[in-house]
């Protein structure tokens, strides 16, 4: 599994030759980075004096962001596994009609694969935003810039794994499943770009 | 050193409730895994023949993002120390006047070489649009997100590392350091999000 991997190992196998890991893998790494600078911030809040009035906001924070980094994580492999589905089935024969009809199917069905992984990607990633912004409303003032940095990896996230949803779109011939993946994305897509706007735009350092 | 752990164990580190790694950190290493993904395009690149004609600015691209993937790399581990080191300057003693001027004089020090390190991860990651904008135009196109995802990469990892920078230079007394640090955030910062706005905005998928 590449989240087994040591941290220059996972660099090192992304920038091969090998497609995979690719981007979706690397979208999903960095939402895990990025909800862990939550949580890092929650952790520094917990059991402070001065900010005793948060304390259950904060409690509640490090249990969802567990729960992202660990769904996130899961979904490094996913991506990965997802995408070497897909280029088995390229390989499929197509030497006679049945062979092709069965070929041209298990595509579509991997293509669909290919599109609900990076779509779940995004959909956890995105929530990492509600906890940046509790985080940075309310954590220990001392980590604001890294509650920052998390809003910035959950936008980041977010749009890398829009981008691995639209591009395996493309080539799936069932209209309804792509009118509703594209009408997801593009709502991700633009609420998270004004969340994070709105943080970078109100950020006096 | 982090760069060494494995993927799961520096994102449980990053959410601890220590410090670090934190932002820097994580900046450092999501420019890492930025840069790998337009390698990456470039090895998937070099060897065929629909793109013979830009083999030798595969292998530049090649040759730069390893420079740069390793540059980042160390820096995850050098904005650690600069930060652990800036704690530790906190706990000289200042019971004496003597001891009160060494102090000041010491968290002076740390605190900018806790600027530093994030100005030389924005500089570092803020490279990797160069190779992120060659390998989207001429690499090969079935990676093409890839490069994309390079590219908001290569973004996050330039404003996360600013946001770095100008923390810890609130509190530095030298205004011709501050100065000139400020100057070439804001820079870095504006230029960044201008390319990266480019890519995204002509971006048809």
């Amino acid at each position: 599994m590449y989240r087994e991997m040591n941290v220059c190992e996972f660099v090192k196998a992304t920038a091969s030759s090998s497609p995979t890991p690719g981007g979706g893998a690397v979208a999903a790494l960095v939402g895990a980075l990025g909800v862990s600078l939550s949580q890092m911030v929650a952790n520094l809040t917990l059991g402070k004096d001065n900010y005793k009035d948060v304390q259950d906001e904060m409690k509640s924070i490090c249990a969802d962001a567990e729960d992202i980094k660990k769904q996130l994580l899961v979904l490094v492999d996913k991506d990965t596994e997802a995408f070497d589905k897909f280029m088995e089935t390229l390989k499929l024969p197509k030497d006679t009609d049945e062979q092709e009809e069965y070929r041209t199917s298990a595509m579509q069905e991997s293509l669909k694969k290919a599109a609900d992984i990076p779509l779940q990607i995004a959909r956890v990633a995105y929530k990492i935003m509600d906890i940046a912004e509790i985080a940075l409303e309310k954590g220990n003032k001392n980590a604001m810039t890294d509650a920052v940095i998390s809003a910035i990896m959950s936008r980041s996230a977010v749009l890398s794994a829009v981008i691995n949803v639209r591009i395996n779109l493309k080539s799936i011939k069932d209209d309804k499943f792509v009118d509703e993946y594209e009408k997801e994305c593009a709502e991700l897509e633009k609420s998270i770009q004004e969340r994070e706007n709105k943080i970078l735009n109100n950020l006096i350092l």
